[in-house]
């Protein structure tokens, strides 16, 4: 087969950071690319041949996309499920597939997929309403503390509560949710597996999320995880099984909770490049992106390998700033050895938005904690 | 000092290979590109917030970016120096400056500068006309066999002629050259320089550069290159040494010879990223392209060690085709753990154009040169 990149239109939807990486792998190899995103300024605006505006939950915004390309990938959940099916229905392909997504992009269904395959997730119970929620803690059936989640739309920490006392039952989020059980959280890992045509899957290096105390964001990962060898294999087997109960096509991302006992439980699933997979650009053989495309085309997967441990510090907009971005710190920071900035290029700033990222290679663990923490002390977004 | 990507306007001219990854690397830091090359086809098409078709040679197509950028980076030799100096005087900050590149576009010049500061350059005359060259072989001034570069307007091999013997001497290359003397060479390798306004330098490890045997072209390179200690100490002195020679600002790639008796001279310099700094992408903890960014912008400069030793292999057209490219044997590479395909998007291939390159990342340089030979085997630049 020879390969030629003039053959294919791209269409990424939407132009956030995702999609600008994306576009970056796709450019290197020189496929033509357009940016679909209801923002012109969005991240990815230097990026690809053509941008067109749209929205891609809506329907009619995706089919604008029809006559201009033969490959979709998409870097978020929240998208129409019928115009996907109407771009497939014109042989143009997609990555992750219509069906997957539609029970990925509904947690109560994604949780439900786990569940009858047997993956470990904590036990949860799917209500539509407030009010039930309150009865059924009135009634025993659920018991304090829990979480909860609703079914759709959440996103970075959007759309989950943790529900501590019988005071929180008057603040719950509105809307179909899944009340899930506490898991008693040692560590909180990710792993993301890729998946081919031709039925290849392969999975990244195990990485451990530290989340911001504030923000319920990640606020830096390290990879490898650590983890002892058979709690890393158990998570490395979960990961392909749940790709298999899933098989969106291209990537997915398992976040899974380590208990205090170390058992790994199954958080929630993603199908698409993952903030848990940035450090792979530099620090794994085949980057996130580039895999991602490899799926897409039907190419051979590539190596995961890890080259160098590594951490990723997430760039969180600076709570009390809002405006135009400046970048306090970078010059000290770049005096790191092996230290790489991305600045998405998002044109505002706001408290905890995500901003960029920094990815640090290091001999070991002791190492890049020590660099984290200069990046996460030096390193600040304001306007 | 805070960095807000929003203040600049990266003029990059032009937007071939070089041009293209210098704008990779500006995006990631969200820098607003503009590029500017005689053809909107270009491998940088797909990237920059704007196009302008013009030539950098052509003083009055420089002008064009003048209300356009606050900074200047180039990716080729031949550029208007006036054009130059008229953007300067606007306050538009230029990597190389203007003076150097003055020098340095003439090989004439450059070689003169060379042997003024001492360093070590194979011996050489400057003679303007053919005729003068025959007669200065007649006389017995210069000897057979040597080597004729015209002094303006060479590039990757062109402008470069062996001359052998006296029938050699009816096929000239016209106008005003220098004429050097043969090194009796070993191998032939290359150490990128950068500098920064502060006055700081760095140097990449060097490389070895294996020439294909038809087109005067690398056809592949090994880093680190395969150099006794010495050798090595003494190739990274006199990079130094012609770094400061010339002042240029940015980078210097320096190719010398490595002679029989494993002394190093200076074949010529080029003030930007070059052919042999691709590999420092995904090879180095800072690529030469964000190197040439952090020179231009007053930043620290980046570090150069090895991460893992590399090799890269460039994709030439294949002798006998032209026309839109197409890739065999890309499905085949991709299987190879730690290979990163570039392929540049140049719209037509044509014998020996150089299209692409595959870096390879390697525990040793006997594992990367069964790498190399695999990709120069399989990967095959059609059309």
């Amino acid at each position: 087969m020879s390969f030629v990149p003039s053959q294919y239109r791209l269409g990424i939807t939407a132009g956030g950071q995702l999609g600008k990486m994306l576009a970056q792998a796709a450019i290197a190899w020189d496929i033509p690319v357009v940016v679909m995103d209801p923002d012109p300024a969005c991240a990815a605006r230097q990026l690809g041949m053509k941008f067109l505006k749209g929205n891609p939950r809506f329907r009619e915004d995706l089919l604008k996309l029809r006559k201009e390309i033969n490959l979709l990938a998409l870097e978020i959940e929240h998208v129409s499920i019928e115009g996907l099916r109407d771009l497939q229905s014109e042989g143009i392909r997609i990555i992750p597939n219509p069906e997957s997504l539609e029970l990925i992009q509904d947690k109560g269904l994604q949780k439900k997929r786990l569940a009858e395959k047997g993956i470990p997730t904590m036990p949860f119970v799917l209500l539509d309403h407030e009010h039930e929620i309150v009865e059924a803690v009135q009634q025993g059936r659920i018991q304090l503390p829990f979480v909860q989640k609703t079914r759709k739309l959440g996103y970075d920490g959007r759309g989950v509560k943790r529900v501590n006392s019988m005071a929180d039952l008057s603040d719950l989020l509105a809307g179909p949710s899944v009340i899930e059980q506490l898991c008693d959280i040692e560590k909180e890992i990710s792993l993301i597996v890729a998946g081919n045509p031709q039925g290849e899957t392969c999975v990244y290096p195990p990485v451990e999320m530290v989340f911001h105390p504030e923000a319920n964001l990640v606020s830096y990962l390290l990879c490898p995880a650590r983890l002892t060898a058979s709690q890393a294999e158990e998570a490395n087997h979960i990961a392909i099984e749940t790709y298999h109960a899933f098989n969106p096509g291209g990537l997915l991302a398992v976040e899974m909770f380590l208990d205090k006992q170390g058992k790994c439980w199954v958080n929630e699933v993603a199908p698409r490049p993952h903030n848990s997979g940035h450090h792979t650009i530099e620090a794994c053989a085949t980057s996130q992106y580039e895999q991602q495309l490899r799926c897409l085309l039907g190419l051979p997967l590539g190596n995961t390998g890890l080259i160098k441990p590594a951490a990723m510090v997430n760039l969180l907009g600076e709570p009390g700033y809002s405006g135009i971005p400046r970048y306090e710190g970078f010059e000290e920071v770049l005096k790191l050895p092996e230290v790489y900035v991305h600045i998405y290029g998002k044109q505002q700033t706001r408290p905890f938005r995500k901003m960029g990222h920094v990815t640090l290679l290091g001999k070991d663990i002791e190492e890049l904690t020590e660099k984290v923490e200069l990046v996460k002390q030096k390193l600040k977004v304001k306007a």
